[in-house]
């Protein structure tokens, strides 16, 4: 009796608990309702395996069809999983894309999502009428105070669909700056230089714009006659070098335009806040989220600014709503700790690439790598190793003309010097993509090098 | 003792259902974990009340603080809670923000929702290496064949930051057809017109390209000579006035952008399927997204649409692929039920508005409404009423020649009819706002048109 007694407490005491449970569960602070089914849909994405060497996402192909997303893998894995590695796959080195950042967000994987509901911000505009979220404003503002790599104050700040759209329309508005004048602007910068500064100028062939190239050429030239309008833009950290630059022109028929895409703790020093008219950056090179298409600028004269904004009024109106939700999110993750996180990660990343590629590049004499002296970083307040985005690699023997070709035979894809308005003597190899892409080049590196040793089948033949 | 052992069965029983419920509950086939946080932010930005009269958003003024998203509140509404209507408020008729299909998307909040993780496609490129998910582009084909709006055969599909980013790439594109030929091409299209298409083009200022105004006038003028390269924007249905249009010049130097943005069934009856070489769509008036910044081209010409990919390549690098993501979702919506629920929406709400509308112009005689007469629609399978976005206002009276003006001082903020190239005796309303604006700009044209019988001042004055 005394027994039955006592197990009937327990288990009134025990219908007690779970009722509370219960009880508590569907009346606390939150109850998912209809975010259920897009949480699910993304659980189940990031759980699918990919052998680690893929990802499925939430949009993969045949989804629609209600099927499970599937892994897209690496280069040169496959299979279902991604569990099979090709033989004799050329190594990806040819693009920037971030890839190295990610496994930063998987770790952040609660702090950095988002849920976009149908109905968010369908109108072209934010309350204040104007294109661009107040709050990413002030937290990209933040972001520069925290890294200490721009002055912010007493600048606007301008959004873009990539800091490429940011490109034309700072050039845009800097050749319309003086109409009155018949001979277009010329548009020049340093070699080796980005691609796209050139491009977009000859593809949109303005009667107002002509590239120029060279911007140590053009200062020496008998054309430089201080009256021609000049943009010259600046790369710093360059892009393909990573060195950082400084104008070459000056005057008052100069504008300038500062590209600080790089301008990370992860790839360069921080040596000061910039503090320029006009400066653009990256989202791509900031988060990692290059597929976000967004940039944006600083920029001082509100005459320049309106002009940039008027472009890209008339070119986009504006970036997207969801991007600039998604931005807001990735940016407060990182000035919550003081950016100290991703920054400590990147930087970590990037300094174990270059120790093995160095090492690598150290046992060879047919390859050169470029070289600066390391610099104090205002950032992480110690001298700090030379880990740019990219290796700007030199062919030295006298018959490997064609660098890229040389690289490309051994199965490594680069991107040929000329591209960058330099000598094809030049390749630039990407070290920022996924871990598997950096482990692979390493790997087709190393026999690359391990080979100068046997004298080439030309060197046979002679 | 009986008792208390039917007691005790019944609490074990009761003991065991609530452990079942558990152990079920929680190795279901979902646990949320990394979604949490972002699916309740979403829930508690949507569970503000702004009294009907406004939107919190989880990107509102003060999230980064720490804030609750504070609400948004519509035009003329004010108070934390968008409780107070403002006295003596003007109402805004001027922009073509769709917010009508919003309730559309709140009442789909399940299906519509969208989580984005912070890992979220951060490359540059999809798995093709392209800037466009083939998930999104087979719902885009999959909604004109359910719609029966555009034939998709044998058509590129594009992708662009906005319909208005489509069209700078189609201008563009066919104009630099024929590079040989020295003279400017012309852009011509029809009064009343969008504004954009005059805007871009003189703000780029190509030497290329020349804007001309009205397609027709250039028909009978001697400067048609069948030589110089023209490009023919046709709208259709027309913007401002709602019309079907079709193509005015033909010929071996014409190259036609067909621009039908609001060739859906909320505004037009569907008469065909468009056949064209080169049109353009626009999720704003699809969907009601216009904040998304997305729009699509259905391109005939591989040539053509290769210079418009460049065109996009280097003025942005494609489409964010959040935007991506969240419109195959609203998409993937549309189509999941044959479009159905979404339509009859639109077009019920637009059917409505009309009605009132055409109720209150009929007691007038000052104003006048553009009139088109009902056509066979092949989506809805009967006689449809002409409801298209905009009231095109004609100010009948002498004195009357500004209407914009005449609206504005009544307290109506409407466009221009000199922006649509055409007769400042006409002024643009926009019915496809909030119901809120509506409701208002109904309220603020009864008194307009019951004031019509009084004499008016400058009546008085004469």
């Amino acid at each position: 009796m005394m027994q039955t007694k006592l197990l009937l407490t327990v288990s009134i005491i025990l219908n007690i608990v779970f009722t509370i449970r219960i009880l508590y569960y569907s009346s606390g602070t939150w109850d998912p309702t209809w975010t259920n089914k897009a949480a699910a849909e993304a659980e189940t994405a990031a759980s699918v395996s990919c052998s680690g060497h893929g990802r499925a996402y939430v949009d993969g192909l045949g989804v629609l069809d209600g099927q499970e997303p599937p892994c897209e893998c690496n280069n040169c894995y496959t299979g279902k999983d991604c569990s099979v590695l090709l033989k004799d796959c050329p190594v990806d080195a040819n693009s920037g894309d971030p890839l190295f950042l990610e496994p930063f967000w998987m770790r952040e994987a609660e702090s950095s999502a988002v849920l976009v509901s149908g109905w968010h911000r369908m109108s072209y505009s934010y309350q204040d009428k104007t294109f661009l979220s107040r709050e990413l404003e002030k937290v990209i503002r933040k972001l520069h105070i925290v890294v200490g790599n721009a002055v912010t104050d007493n600048r606007f700040v301008i959004f873009g669909c990539g800091s490429t759209q940011l490109l034309a329309a700072a050039v845009h508005a800097l050749s319309l700056t003086n109409s009155s004048v018949s001979s277009p602007a010329r548009l020049l910068t340093s070699i080796p230089y980005y691609a796209m500064y050139k491009d977009q100028a000859e593809f949109f062939d303005s009667e107002h714009l002509k590239f120029e190239g060279d911007a140590s050429a053009w200062k020496q030239s008998e054309r430089n006659d201080n009256m021609t309008q000049v943009i010259e833009i600046v790369t710093s950290p360059n892009n393909p070098d990573g060195k950082l630059k400084r104008a070459v022109l000056n005057g008052p028929n100069v504008k300038t335009i500062h590209d600080h895409a790089y301008y990370w703790p992860y790839f360069s020093a921080i040596t000061h806040p910039v503090d320029e008219d006009l400066s653009l950056f990256s989202l791509s090179k900031t988060t990692g989220h290059a597929g976000s298409r967004f940039g944006w600028g600083l920029v001082k004269d509100k005459a320049v600014y309106e002009k940039m904004n008027r472009y890209i009024r008339l070119t986009s109106m504006g970036v997207s709503k969801d991007t600039q939700l998604h931005v807001l999110k990735l940016l407060k993750v990182m000035v919550s700790d003081g950016g100290g996180e991703i920054f400590h990660f990147g930087y970590g990343t990037m300094k174990k690439r270059w120790e093995t590629l160095n090492k690598i590049f150290s046992m060879s004499t047919r390859f050169s790598l470029q070289t600066i002296k390391p610099e104090y970083c205002y950032y992480f307040k110690k001298v700090k190793d030379f880990t740019p985005s990219y290796a700007w690699v030199k062919c030295e023997r006298p018959e490997d003309t064609n660098c890229y070709e040389i690289f490309r035979a051994a199965k490594i894809t680069g991107r040929e010097g000329n591209v960058f308005g330099s000598d094809e003597r030049f390749v630039r190899l990407s070290l920022i993509r996924s871990q598997d892409d950096f482990d692979h080049l390493i790997a087709m590196l190393k026999k690359l090098v391990s080979q100068e040793d046997v004298p080439s089948e030309n060197f046979h033949v002679i």
